[in-house]
């Protein structure tokens, strides 16, 4: 799996509550059993915790380079998207966190995976 | 009726929620009236049950291959939607399910037909 | 006005809950002022009462016949939006009803009517 | 100011509630700095009392002729709406109203105003 | 930072409430990292207070030239929004105010930061 | 068929060429086998003849009520199409013109005629 | 493959030249190789022969039935659209005519194959 | 009629050749039998003139000053679009220009007007 | 580079002239100069050569393979749209044959590349 | 005025003719009037001269930063094109080149610029 310790975050710039969202237009990733490519979109929305209490958002450029390293990989996609959102809850710790992944049609069927920060997250 | 058990499924690889949703852009079934084609797009989503109380994921080509069998069927709108539903619900054990089917005009009506998951289902 | 005898109706064929929504893309009836021809879409959308208590479903080539016979009344959107609303509560019973009427710009002003089944309907 | 008796209503046709909403794609005032034409689209949505309770609807053609008034009039955004609110609530007594404008760009700014009827209105 | 003070406001013209929303669809500022541009748009959304109460609507040139001085300055996209949500509710006192940045992709991801008025805000 | 003399033309107001085209959105007839209606749009594009030699334009009126007249007609997309050139030809004499119509789908299978005047129109 | 005996065909209205072109959006197929079904949309435009030439237009219902008829067949692109322009050339004798087939993405690949009546077709 | 002098022309900045199109989205008239407003698009389109044999611009703001001044004018979509056109040649003298008119629907057709400048123009 | 040894072909199933363009919407590279991946649609359009004179067409999923190859490769724009022309016109010996390359953009700008077979290809 | 020498180019890849476009949607440059900043697109293409006779390709990364110089330049549209142009052709030396600027409505009014390389260019 690809190394979580590619994000990289920086200090939420005020205190009071605001909402980011990330979309990814350029995912791809490989099938698990056919090793074909597969390709889609991920969206990234968080609402990061308040800066004086070290809060934390993610830095877009180590976004860019974590999802980048699933390229190789061979995952499906609920697993991918599973991944991504366990991955920035730990490198963030946001109030909440939404992870959605829009895959191309493979076979006439396309697919879309969401995935919420749980209260045990 | 397609053989419900055309569909496959797979552990749901985590215990946390999250929610699924396959279009399928290439229904078509026959008119038991007339024995001419329906043709229209069928949406399942699903929030799986927890990996870790045997919950279950439906697999990707296996639906696929369930709903290619409504090909040769004359079968109502609203026939096709509710037994789609029925026969997932058997295959995977949900927490929730919706199905809808919207189908191209005939007439100049178009149609959407939407059944969800009773708590008795 | 249309006769509602026109309407036919099917038994329900389940008894969980769903949804039917059918949009006639090609609805048109007379100005009452003017006598020019009015152009517009009018969705009906309900949900039939059960099977099990004799619930109906209105039958699409029957609602398709109905609809033409606005094609020679003259009659105000309020009017015939809430008399197709009547008309198909009648034939069918179902636990919720909603028809709206989308009329095409007259004067640069288009209009939407939107009728719902009320307690007493 | 426009003169609202040019509104003129009719009586609602039925007592069970709808909703009417009228779109007008062509509305045009000037700016009361510049005197140069402002142009956007006004939106008026309502719930009409009941019929058997005096309820109103307001003609189409005299909204049409109303709004058609505001063409030579100097006047800001927030003004507009609020005074066709205000003239509409008058003529009809609705249950509900809203009434929207969409105001085209001025150097690179498009503008939204939205007015409620208030309880006091 | 741009300065506040460019910002002008005009007394609210009724007392009932109603909402304002502008949308500036060209917004630049640079990349505090790289110096290179940034370009998005930035939607002001709010209830202002009422006229008899003092209360105060953005002057809408202002507002553009206001964004305008983000020309120049290096800054991220969470750190313009939270300001601009600052000084809009310095200068306005709303009800209620929210601000919100889309930007353009960069690596193929793009952004959009939301800021609501918070109760100390 | 249609009454041609519904028609009416006025002299061109120029010398110079140009070109006119109107689109009649709602077009609608009966399908001469079924009796059910058909719906469509009709595309009249033309270039006036000079006024000077004693060109002349349709009336945009009297073009509706001509259109309209063919509410109530059993006739073929192939031939109403061709009927609607030739009475124009007929009324107003143009350089050139083209008549098209575009059909709602029946059947899965919309249908598009374009009749051109030919040298010997 | 499909009987071209199911295209019937009916004499061109009139002698002056016109276009027809039929879009059937709801052609399918199977996958010679895999068995899998193919979804696609298939456009035929012609120039009829002139009436007084004993030219020839194909009639809709029959073009339907005919397009059905290929559900059942496994056949490459490439070959059902040069058959379908064949049997229709055999069926109607045109001035001139172009079949294409807009063909569903398969492996994240759409495909379109257009066929031109050649001079000795 | 509007007073062409309104418009004003600047020296084309280079010698070789290219295309200008302007695009007014806001249009306005009146119509001459109703009184009531008509509008529209109006696009203007021309290869100006070198600027070393004193070739001319329309200057951007003079131009929407003028197209301003039809506001109150009651006038036939042909004769306005002429009317542009040949008070634009004569202020800019271009190598070509084009004037497009496109006017929102009334009774259900729109109609666009395209002049030309003739060799004579 | 990738082995042109992927592409497969098959005889062309007519003599008559037709054409084929397949759209790859998935194509992924690695930018030779940052390793980054860069993300496009490449489109393959041409016309066979007629099979009695030993015409080619390539086989879709050899297509679809060899398009993939170039997902580990560092490669320029132009030199992969070259490089897919070569090898594709190797491999089926064309009349004529066009690929388009459309890639996403990078720092605000989106490319497209077009290479079309030469008289010496 | 921009610097040209921001401009870089590489040796066209192949001697066969290509086509290369690039969309730069993010241009800004300042009204030389007002002050106020200008937004638009610029779009660059050109084919060019074959690698075996010296030919030049832009480099991408090399045009970003070109078109970013305008960001505080006062220039008309037309200059601004004109000049793109110029600037392109001295770098490159293309076969034939196109530059199009498209910028945003000012006062209602959009505007495109399309300027093409002449012989003398």
């Amino acid at each position: 799996m690809p190394d979580p310790s590619l994000l990289e975050a920086f200090p939420t710039p005020v205190d009071t509550p605001f909402v980011v969202e990330h979309v990814a237009e350029e995912f791809t990733s490989l099938c698990p059993k056919t090793g074909h490519p597969d390709f889609g979109e991920v969206v990234v929305a968080f609402e990061p915790a308040a800066g004086g209490t070290g809060g934390l958002c993610v830095e877009l450029k180590s976004l860019k380079l974590y999802l980048h390293a699933f390229r190789d990989r061979g995952i499906f996609y609920e697993h991918s998207v599973n991944s991504i959102l366990d991955d920035l809850v730990a490198a963030c710790r946001p109030r909440s966190m939404t992870v959605v992944g829009h895959f191309n049609p493979r076979g006439g069927i396309t697919s879309k995976i969401t995935a919420r920060m749980s209260a045990t997250g």
